[in-house]
């Protein structure tokens, strides 16, 4: 997607090989009219897909999914994380360890919301290790409901997130993809 | 807001004299259409007060504030949470103390994207006893910003939130009012 390519370029901020800021449009503050473009963008991309639910994880996915959800006319589902382990048989419940912030947090889908019946969009900000969709995915897999893809605003195609994914047969669709990136330089994959 | 009032009485849930659950249109999984709409009451509210920003407090405020952005055609600020205390120049930072989950977090505001400059407007979900909303203006309150109001989706009026604010001349726009509330019933002000 050109819109977000441009709009990284302008206003990311490449920090070294691994760190890529996007604080000023995506993560902490958010320019309302750019989501809604992305989420026609996905909501296109997926169309012919008959998608029940959007899903994303709390909280940097949530307005690009929200406005991919209002796209498809369907309700977006927040999985959301929470620090305690407290098993509870309302909820599935998973473990997730984040490499890049060294912190492990649990995600938790209500049982009510995601059943077997449904086929469901993922979306999220950033892939790159892919840990949060993996653990999303598998969420949504005790639900026995199917996955329909994984929609990203930015990957690094430098890290395996993708790999990981595409080999589990998921369909990752990514507006922007990084090839390579190191400090004030971002090389986009053609 | 009719509208909400009538899915409150419908799908919410009144646990008892303190809780309501709105878990399934509002926190966990969230109807697009109803948050368009929600955000296009609010903003029609607010139209002629010249608002520069929309800001809400992560995680459950981001959804009705971004529909609210988006009608107002203006950029929302998320004031993230964070469990560390570490001090850092670029950011305002304070501390909430939370009643309902008897924990302490940081709000926190990057010092670029807010400004004396700005007329913000706050969008949360609920407003109960008001701490989350006291910090947001806090935070905004360091950046020199003015304060346009605070627009909830639902004020628990019998919590002394609103009388709080209202004290500081903070208008306080709120979509369902609840007036009092037990197991399986919820009375509005009228």
């Amino acid at each position: 997607m050109e819109l977000l390519k441009d709009k990284i370029k302008q206003d990311g901020i490449a920090v070294n090989e691994h760190i890529l800021k996007v604080d000023s449009f995506i993560n902490h503050q958010i320019d309302p009219e750019l989501m809604q473009k992305i989420g026609e963008d996905i909501a296109t991309h997926f169309k012919n897909q008959n998608i029940t639910k959007v899903a994303t994880i709390e909280s940097s996915g949530i307005a690009p999914a929200l406005m991919t959800a209002s796209a498809l006319g369907v309700p977006l589902i927040i999985l959301k994380k929470q620090p305690s382990k407290i098993l509870n048989q309302d909820l599935y419940q998973t473990v997730v360890t984040s490499f890049t912030k060294e912190t492990n947090y649990e995600l938790t889908l209500s049982k009510k919301y995601i059943n077997a019946q449904d086929h469901v969009l993922i979306v999220d900000d950033f892939l790159a290790n892919g840990e949060a969709a993996t653990a999303a995915l598998r969420l949504l897999r005790m639900s026995h409901a199917t996955i329909a893809g994984l929609a990203v605003l930015i990957e690094k195609s430098f890290q395996p997130g993708h790999a990981k994914l595409a080999a589990q047969g998921i369909e990752v669709y990514a507006l922007a993809q990084i090839e390579e990136m190191s400090e004030n330089y971002i090389k986009f994959k053609e």
